[in-house]
């Protein structure tokens, strides 16, 4: 598919990335003498690239539902905050134990284990008051905003998916349980971005709009995942930015230790079909339609 | 001195510690069959003990200024878990490597280094999901909760204080550093506690209850910190539950490197003194100065 197809959603990518940087910069410019070092290393991880999927999802469902992106983005970036300590500490020695990230060297090989540990959780801290101190939003959308990060992030979201997969190495798993390691580990992220760009605009967790971005969200948190794992099989090193073939390196279960490549762009091709048919539900919902086809089609 | 003399406090201490337990206990009674092993993790090290000091302190300043403990008991126990949370990650052996914590084996010895790690970023989280959710204070208040926590618990508060500790192993620093490194690694949660405990009672940060609650936090913090240095020296490994004579050990500056145990007592004893000061601007504040004199004279 031509990068034509595309051509208005990456530049509202593009846009977006810009945006959430400056904004991630905002709210990451301090210093100290005496442990700047774990700001250093929090900037590392979190400045200066990626397509900031997450951080879109977040100011697009906001815009597409009438809201301004001015009120959605502390919750962006404070989702951004939580996704960037996740690949810090899932890179670390006793968790998967990865040397690179995004084509540079992992957190804790740069600034040592110590350091990447807590600037890992001062990333997750740090999510938590940017939430909270969303000046567009009324205090009780900041409290259910600071609600949906940690119940997303929390042991029965993210953190859950973590300990599955990270129990699911050197053993096979049934296709059930992968499907909740997914959707916990990547798709709780993804679905409280979609819900939080939804509270900016004003619609609640209970509203028909914040329930059809759960859907889609998921959706696209399982094409993403089920492309990924195509990828690490398919792709190039230089392609993807780390070493391919690291899955079955591991021994770890994906969707290729049940179907084939083709049946698992099918089985890609029908979640992402089931995720933009959730936004009928959405007003302006156009480039959202296009994000998902995107992340369908993507190789790196 | 008897304990006689602190008779009062030790009941409450004991009444408040069975309340925050139960509590606790009903935040973390979930589990799930393919990750309660992090459930389980945090409850090991989140329940079962301790004076629970800091809950104590947010309850009884929500007490003393004429609030009800069932406002304030969310926040006491989001602020435990970020205290539990920082003791599980400070155990790991890339950070002071323990063995054991209050007497039993630390969390990585007992459920593995992964585990341990995911545990700590459970509790880290869960306390903002707990706080966001005190549901007998206004969502304004529960907005100024989330932001206290996050900031007495971030970058600039608890953790750069651990920069400062890790970076400090095996050289002498300051008078004046090793002052920042206890006032940000221990005090800045203290002085969180009381400060939140003044907001559960309606009395928000920039009151003159909650400014002199700050000064006695950060009082009886320093004395418990000088307290605890001449404990590593003079205490034995039975009395204290953990290894003895560990600061020196690994080269670590603590008040001892300055002053002798008897300058170490007095300073304890001064900044004891001031903290009670405070106490004037703080109704039913009795309670509250035995707390400080019973911390100071404390052997474990």
């Amino acid at each position: 598919m031509s990068e034509q197809r595309y051509e208005k959603l990456l530049a509202a990518l593009a846009d977006n990335s810009e945006k959430v940087e400056r904004a991630l910069e905002g709210f990451c410019s301090e210093t100290d003498e005496d442990f700047g070092i774990v700001m250093d290393a929090e900037r590392y991880s979190l400045l200066g690239g990626g397509k900031r999927i997450r951080p879109f999802l977040v100011n697009e469902f906001c815009r597409a539902l009438g809201g301004d992106i001015e009120a959605s983005m502390p919750l962006a970036c404070a989702l951004e905050m939580i996704h960037t300590y996740s690949l810090i500490h899932d890179d670390l020695p006793c968790m998967d134990d990865d040397d690179m990230r995004r084509g540079k060297p992992s957190n804790h090989k740069r600034f040592g284990y110590a350091n990447a540990l807590l600037a890992g959780d001062a990333l997750l801290t740090r999510a938590f008051e940017v939430a909270a101190s969303a000046e567009k939003l009324k205090p009780d959308a900041r409290v259910e905003a600071v609600s949906l990060l940690a119940r997303a992030a929390g042991d029965r979201g993210m953190i859950g998916g973590q300990v599955i997969d990270l129990d699911s190495e050197n053993k096979s798993i049934s296709l059930e349980k992968l499907l909740k390691l997914h959707s916990l580990k990547t798709g709780a992220l993804i679905v409280c971005a979609a819900k939080l760009g939804c509270l900016a605009a004003g619609f609640g967790t209970d509203s028909a709009e914040s329930r059809a971005a759960e859907k889609y969200a998921a959706g696209i948190g399982l094409a993403f995942q089920a492309v990924d794992d195509m990828l690490d099989v398919i792709s190039s090193a230089e392609t993807l930015g780390k070493n391919i073939g690291s899955d079955k390196d591991k021994g770890k279960t994906t969707f290729l230790t049940f179907f084939d490549i083709e049946q698992t762009a099918a089985y890609a091709g029908r979640v992402t079909e089931s995720a933009k048919t959730a936004l009928a539900d959405i007003k302006d919902s156009a480039l959202l339609g296009e994000l998902a086809d995107y992340l369908l089609q993507r190789r790196s």
